[in-house]
């Protein structure tokens, strides 16, 4: 030990430390993610010993690139410094930190100092001009000729005799020293010891709204099963509601083996369906389409229709087998098994999903069953799919995610992933960091104003933000929630608002959720009694108390408005009513607030508590609240004002802020 | 780049995740700091996909060591786990962190469930003694043959038909699960990527108090030149006054060129002696004793008088020359040159120190400065010194610090290195990062409740408690603060209290402490009137305004408290005043409690708030606060209690909690 340190370890000429970056995931093991065109704020504590000016450098590039682009950071006060770059294109940015010692900067602010106190600087200008020459001689030699022009005159008229406050106010001109800093020592540049990387998606990552349903509930016939054709029917009305991602539950081929009847029963009737995540049967597995919902031309067709729409088909992948699917035969080895060779099907004790085999990620010889998961993945990008929900990642390994997602996006940098994975809060980090472009989260169960308050600030707030894009969604095929069961429509369109309003990308599952449907199975249960899950519904659509028209509606607004496209800016306001949550959302000149009541059963009402001066309003001069959902205005001024929702009526109000009110001034004879 | 990810990369086995370590400063660059004794907490946040339990092994050993000492880690919840070993000696310790899926326990765990839900287990049985027979394997393989025996009988009774609900209540036991995770598939464990470093030094790194005096004014004859003798006189009085470490300023020959005279003047007379920093004459340098203060002989004989007495000696380093330092003519390229070949002079422009060079620890040939350097410290060393107060580390390079200090550690573990760098925050933190053990801080400029407050939650919460170490100074040669230039003697108090009870370590620069000397030279400035800096003074250790016998009692209160010997459980309590400053200090059953009144003018008075419970006092028994300083005994009942304290007489009450009270129970004939 003794031999290794009895000599100096540390290049003295490398003084700076940088440290403390942000944005930086786990020591720089994950990418932070962004979407095309958004910015990249970096930040780091930089120093030195001593009391020397220094230099900071953002570099950033494209990670295919070789050349970094420079970008000069800025000090914020203690030793913190800040710059920011845009990523303007699909795929993965890098970037890290350079700073040195800027000698020029620091003589010459030492020679200013001096002059101040009335010294004489003369023996002070060689040293500078020393400087300006090797700055001028390095410019030359990299081909800058004309800023080395100007540093060897800089050095010469250092040199020379002529009157020095003249010089030094020349000199101090931003001009002058930035040329000296650029060409500076590059040898005394010390460089942050890693490169950090951006994930680039495109909007739809930040900003979407889904509605997911079961093609097979698409027929207009009742009893009949649905096909792709009868879902192109559907196109108008899912555009109508304003939606631009259209999400399917498996469409492939349903086991036949233990299928589920009804309401989840253990032995399917002759004529039931099955459910869709029991996937595979003796025609196919993951690569093949259900026979009776068509074939997957139709498949193909029903992706450009919904992209004539301007709606994106997303597809659930579900890895597992039912007991016919043919990899059990042709892959026995990709399964867990018992002692007596038999397979394991889908277990946690003490509940077992005798339907279900999973596949076993850890197996023994897992290399070829991963790269079989990604032709899966392969063969419906090939057929247009850029959007994946993938059901329960967290019972796959995080490195095989990381590995797929990954080498997908590389091939294809406009997939979005969508990890639906409701369980533990590290877990669900996790998969966000390895790659999930998005992710369901507790919205669900978040139904107080201090949950949502709480659980929202994380979300948006905390460092997850960098990583980890919620979805909203205010119910699924597998959750029914006690709010949505007791609440009826007024509870439906509350969580409908919160979600639409709080994420700026968010979901259904309908027409359940327009039809407020809210019948659970069994009471304390959160899963729908008669569960499309295990059979084929026909939907009223034209029922009179469908959302569908309100829904509409907030989509539109949520297209017109920028502020509601992103989560970056969200905002909680005061109330005076627990019963009453108020937030905001602002970009550039857009800004929206919301309040709803969180009682379905009763009318609330309160003050809430706007930030004027934020919102750029004078606290002396009225100004307009519209809500824009119900196209009412208001007139508010100062600070604080009243509310009043009623839940069978107006149960929250979407606010667009009208900074300007017309006044006497603006009537046609007033002047 | 398609190329180097078209093959899976992660080993599928090894599935658990380790991250959010804590302590770990910088990502493990740098390592923790605690003394021989005490414990290490680690946490982590472990987990892995899926729902298999997991055992996790915090391991530890001496640097030195080949073999890790394992320590099985709990489970706090939310995925966060936690072990705590003890540092028992001096020097290095490393840590990091193993975990991997416990297939036995996840065996048993299900076994379990399946039991209880009704289910026939035993096609599962065959699993579970697959798993004790292999780690059977493992223990036979490694020599345990107990283990191994034990565990082979476990494979055998299950593979057995004996009774179910008794063997698995058999196997429930922690004993033999234990087992079966302890000698558990090694393959599996997956390793934290670090290797983190625990610096462990003596308690008083911890736990000490400095007096710092001049020794050239130590004579008992005024005009004369104290000397190390006159010091060996002095000892007594620093012993009762129950200091441990005496820090000399620098106590090597003073240049005279360029001399300081008397207030800092630039032009010495004739008999000035000049300031100790200004180090080197023609007789030696940073390795040589001025010659009026003695010998080297003598200051040997200062340093085994004053350990008789429990003083330990510390020295300045100031790593700078007088112009007459040896080093200029033998060294000149370890100094900065003008353009004119003649050496720069220490400045801070405008400011110039023409008495002063600093040596350049960035000059080209930097290597045999820094050996030299380092020679000066093993100089000292060898005259017994173990403690070092470094004079504005700041300005020389991070990097050489680290070379130094850990080279001089490794041979010597018990140095103790104290940074003077009154500076910005992240420079300070980055010195303690690098190595000193110790740190000046802000506490001379925190005087209000808010500052003391906000800092001190500071140094003893967040993570800088982990490497920065404060000692604390209401005073010293170069700061006397405006609250001690206008509070008079009742400041003095107030400050000395404060530094003494929040701080573990402390120190005061005297007998200008205890004389209450507080007229500065100018009004604004910090420094002394007629500063010892640059002449020699006569002190009246028995003035009787004196503070001695207050810092003697509670230097002993110190020494009899352990509370008060780390600050580790440092604790503010509410007060209604903002003038009254409340805290606590607790350490196994010894609470102190500190009540200041910050009002060197007025009486004040008010209401404290005491958490009851966390100091085990009964609601509704009366306890007694006995405050040691002042000898008096307080009946207090309930967390609130009226405390009044009056400048003049007593500025501040430093209780310890007596919990018993005596009640008629006690008397003799009671019962």
């Amino acid at each position: 030990m003794e031999k290794e340190t009895n000599k100096p370890r540390t290049a003295p000429d490398k003084r700076v430390v940088i440290e403390n970056v942000e944005p930086e995931i786990d020591g720089g093991r994950f990418p932070i993610k962004r979407v095309v065109g958004e910015q990249v704020w970096v930040e780091a504590d930089i120093f030195a010993d001593g009391h020397d000016e220094l230099s900071c450098i953002l570099l950033y590039r494209k990670e295919e690139d070789t050349e970094w682009t420079p970008v000069p950071m800025r000090p914020l006060g203690n030793d913190r410094w800040r710059a920011e770059f845009i990523v303007a294109e699909l795929g993965r940015y890098r970037y890290t930190i350079q700073a040195r010692i800027d000698l020029f900067s620091t003589w010459l602010r030492d020679l200013h100092r001096r002059l101040e106190a009335g010294q004489d600087v003369r023996p002070e200008l060689p040293a500078g001009a020393a400087l300006a020459a090797a700055a001028g001689a390095r410019a030359q030699g990299a081909g800058a000729t004309l800023e080395a022009r100007r540093l060897m005159e800089l050095a010469k008229d250092l040199e020379s005799k002529s009157d020095m406050l003249e010089k030094v106010a020349r000199l101090m001109g931003p001009d002058l020293t930035g040329l000296a800093a650029l060409w500076g020592n590059p040898e005394l540049f010390v460089r942050y010891g890693r490169e950090l990387e951006v994930i680039v998606d495109r909007v739809k990552a930040r900003f979407s709204a889904w509605y997911e349903m079961f093609p097979r509930s698409a027929s207009p016939q009742p009893g009949k099963h649905g096909t792709f054709k009868d879902l192109i029917a559907r196109l108008p009305y899912v555009a109508e509601l304003g939606f631009d991602v259209l999400y399917l539950p498996p469409i492939h081929p349903i086991g036949k083996g233990l299928r589920k009847g009804k309401n989840n029963s253990l032995k399917a009737g002759p004529n039931e369906p099955g459910s869709p995540w029991a996937i595979g049967d003796e025609t196919g597995g993951h690569k093949a389409v259900h026979p009776e919902l068509g074939t997957i031309e139709d498949f193909r067709k029903l992706v450009a229709q919904a992209d004539a729409f301007g709606i994106e088909l997303a597809l659930d992948i579900a890895l597992q087998c039912s007991p016919d699917h043919p990899y059990l035969k042709e892959h026995p080895e990709w399964f867990k098994a018992r002692p007596d060779g038999s397979l394991r099907y889908a277990e946690n004790p003490p509940k077992k999903y005798e339907d279900i085999y999973p596949l076993d990620f850890t197996c023994k010889d897992f290399k070829p069953l991963w790269e079989e998961v990604k032709t899966i993945f392969e063969f419906w990008m090939k057929q247009g799919v850029r959007i994946f929900r993938v059901d329960n990642p967290h019972t796959k390994p995080f490195g095989f995610w990381e590995w797929l997602i990954s080498d997908l996006r590389r091939q294809q940098p406009e997939l979005i992933f969508l990890a639906e994975a409701f369980t533990r809060p590290k877990v669900m980090a996790r998969l966000a960091k390895v790659g999930f472009t998005q992710s369901y989260n507790y919205f669900p169960w978040r139904n107080t104003k201090w949950e949502l308050e709480t659980y929202f600030t994380e979300l948006t707030k905390s460092e997850s933000k960098e990583y980890l894009r919620p979805i909203l969604w205010p119910n699924t095929p597998d959750i029914l929630t006690e709010y949505l069961q007791f609440g009826g429509r007024p509870a439906f369109i509350v969580r409908y608002v919160l979600a639409s309003t709080l994420g700026a990308s968010y979901g259904i599952y309908g027409p359940a959720y327009e039809l407020c449907e809210g019948t659970p199975r069994d009471p304390g249960t959160e899963e729908y009694k008669d569960s499309e899950k295990y059979e084929l519904k026909h939907w009223n659509l034209d029922n009179k108390h469908s959302l569908r028209h309100i829904i509409s509606k907030v989509n539109r607004i949520r297209r017109e408005n920028p502020a509601m496209q992103s989560d970056s800016s969200l905002r909680f306001l005061k109330t005076d009513n627990e019963q009453l949550v108020c937030y905001c959302k602002q970009s550039g000149d857009n800004a929206v607030m919301v309040v709803v009541n969180l009682d379905p059963n009763h009318v609330q009402s309160g003050w809430v508590d706007l930030p004027l001066e934020d919102f750029g309003l004078a606290p002396d001069k009225p100004y307009q609240m519209h809500d824009v959902l119900h196209e009412r205005h208001y007139l508010w001024r100062g600070p604080r004002n009243y509310v009043e929702l009623d839940p069978r009526h107006v149960p929250a109000h979407v606010f667009r802020l009208r900074r300007y009110v017309r006044t006497e001034r603006d009537f046609d004879y007033f002047l």
